[in-house]
């Protein structure tokens, strides 16, 4: 097909998603050749189990048990890492990568959120490419979308749903009107939640995605130690139902916004009217929302996890840097990044979703009117709901748009109230 | 900010967007020179009329009358060619600046499908940049999306929505009960459609498109001629109700897709089903799926014309090209592309709405039945609703799946008869 010389990769990982990367190169060999100007070749794994059956073929490659040493692999132009976490052997492999002037593809959220910069730095040092299109939304091609196809654009917002387990879990408990605890406990059993599924459901995976993204899309240094994150460990079904009945999905929303007073990064439960595209992605899938001064309002939305796409998105990248095409990992140097601090929520304007389990007794009501009228929350609308099986009764309020300082204050008031059983819920209402 | 040696653009064409191209240089100076790695200036610039106000200063730039010169300019390093056409002073223009080594950047979908090939090859001869991401879905990074986030994966089908003005009137239609005449009326007055529409009502606009689509998906050579085209002209008020009521919203669907019966490529309106993305792209919004066979199906949207959105996606490729990102134009080179004869349509499977206009009369439905019967078309469900105000009754078939063929051999077979007055409407199921 070509007579170029191969791209000679080196994969540390041999996970489901290293499985997969070895797969497509095998699977679409020669139009990745096509595609890329030369072969893609991998040379060398490491994994911590060379017997483990990964339904493919491995002896073919070298074998080298600490990942490490494919760093100094002198018949290797690229390092995959695919080990995951945020440091430990990850970060080692990584830094020694790109310190022995290889580059490095990863997939690795964490270890970019946590280290991205250090690591942009060291690749711009060494003149190589540091690419992690695999890191955000699994096969979308959302960092690309970013850095490269809105690059004419200061961007505004960029938010999305980035997590696919918990969206997996709030489209089934929508669905089927069924409760957090059951739901999550069948995507456990499907493979859609982990054993330990705290990374998703408490939004910290999705934290870690929002700030790669909000990083490249606004040039900014990536501070995911900023991102207030809630999950959806508290969404239950009557919160699910209510919005339906209001128009509204429920949707795990990663937001970044950049503007005068800093940084704003959350990722938060939100409810989404069916206007809105998000509405709309249903399931495991993923989706961002980039908007553009010029382009508008981009919408990308794909599979965000899962062996097949993840590796497409891992190839996608090796296949920019056997084109050559790649430059700062960041859109712009990464000394150039700006440190932004930190934006105050307090001023935000937004209509919220407020959800009390209380007592069944007169006068609690009325307390949380006062609270509200107190604080100076205007109310829109307010629902109050048969008593559930243990006794105790739903109220569920929709703000008027006002600062979210007013509704953290009446929230605040409303602390230690005998009449509420548990915390309350605020979900923000994305406008459409 | 930069130091680094500007790229020097010359613009040709300074309609809305060579004025919008113009806006967002001066706009996002800054930040474009931050993620291009250098500045990029606009040195010199042509169109019809010097005079004219486009609200933007263009007296700073020099002034060329002939276009064409633009090619011959020392000053510059790319041409933008915003003339538009297919051929004429767009494409010779385009020819003498590859022919001279400058870039070339243009918006021009007309041109890219019909000599898409002949200046992709002059490009890689000059070794110079050819970039068309604004000639399809305006400001949504497809091109981008397909050549280089999808480049993993064998494409099997590429689809979407391609044309806004079409978007358009099929959403007012489907939100206002009108009929097609009275709502391309108010798309004219507002600006959503040209005086003369029929490039886009008849959807030779998005088989332009999609033609270009298909060729970066499936490495073919670009086939414009052998895209079957329907427009939306014959789409009624009572297609869009009927429709709806059976769950689907109706859209003007450019369809490509690959296989070993070569390439298929179709515009014609088709029925979508609510729980398909594209149902759910309102108004004059554009977007496009890409299945892949390892990242699955991808989604992107967003708007797909106006200045801005274009205007952005041309400065997108500017910058791809002041960063040295690029590469052959259709992803690989074009002297590789394959000419893929065109698939025959018949042996297709799918389902299908067929809606006739009939007499009042006995034996009508017998005959359109007996006609689907003989032919092997097996109906799922068969709508007769009341007269219309000319005294004709409407007949609304769905077909079970089955092959196009045999709908085309009823078709046939109802051809001419007394029964039917005018011509029937036969629009695709898309699956979900």
């Amino acid at each position: 097909m070509t007579s170029a010389s191969p791209l000679r990769v080196a994969l540390a990982g041999l996970g489901t998603v290293g499985a997969g990367v070895i797969r497509v190169i095998d699977t679409n060999r020669e139009l990745i050749a096509r595609r890329a100007g030369r072969p893609i070749e991998i040379v060398a794994v490491s994994a911590r189990d060379r017997a483990k059956d990964r339904g493919v073929d491995i002896s073919r490659f070298d074998w080298i048990d600490d990942p490490a040493e494919l760093a100094a692999l002198d018949g290797a132009d690229v390092v995959v890492e695919l080990i995951g976490g945020s440091d430990g052997p990850a970060l080692a492999l990584a830094r020694r990568s790109l310190g022995a002037g290889k580059g490095l593809v990863t997939a690795n959220k964490a270890m970019m959120a946590h280290h991205g910069l250090e690591l942009a730095q060291a690749a711009e040092t060494a003149g190589v490419a540091l690419k992690f299109e695999a890191a955000v939304a699994g096969g979308i091609p959302v960092i690309k979308g970013l850095r490269e196809g809105a690059a004419a654009n200061v961007i505004g917002r960029v938010y999305g749903i980035l997590n696919g387990t918990c969206n997996f879990i709030l489209s089934k408990m929508e669905s089927e009107g069924r409760g957090f605890a059951e739901v999550l406990e069948e995507a456990q059993r499907l493979g859609y939640a982990e054993a330990d599924p705290s990374f998703d459901i408490d939004g910290v995976d999705a934290a870690h995605k929002l700030s790669i993204l909000a990083s490249i899309a606004f040039g900014a240094q990536p501070a995911f130690g900023d991102v207030a994150i809630t999950g959806i460990r508290n969404v239950i079904a009557a919160d699910i139902a209510e919005a339906a009945a209001l128009g509204y999905r429920v949707r795990l929303v990663g937001m970044a916004e950049s503007g005068s007073g800093g940084l704003f990064q959350r990722v938060h439960p939100h409810l989404v009217p069916l206007a809105h595209p998000l509405a709309h992605v249903l399931g495991s899938l993923n989706a961002v929302v980039a908007e553009g001064n010029f382009v508008g309002r981009l919408f990308f939305q794909g599979a965000g996890a899962g062996d097949g796409p993840t590796a497409s998105a891992v190839v996608a990248d090796l296949i920019d840097i056997a084109r050559g095409e790649y430059g700062p990992p960041y859109a712009m140097p990464a000394a150039s990044l700006a440190a932004e601090p930190p934006a105050a929520t307090g001023d935000r304007r937004g209509r919220a979703y407020l959800r009390f389990t209380v007592a069944d007794k007169v006068g609690v009501l009325a307390e949380i009117a006062a609270a509200m009228r107190d604080a100076g929350v205007s109310i829109e609308s307010l629902m109050q709901r048969g008593a559930m099986a243990d006794g105790t009764v739903l109220v569920a309020i929709v703000t008027h748009e006002g600062p979210e300082r007013a509704i953290a204050q009446a929230l605040e008031k409303l602390r230690g109230s005998q009449s509420l059983n548990g915390e309350p819920m605020w979900m923000h209402i994305l406008d459409s």
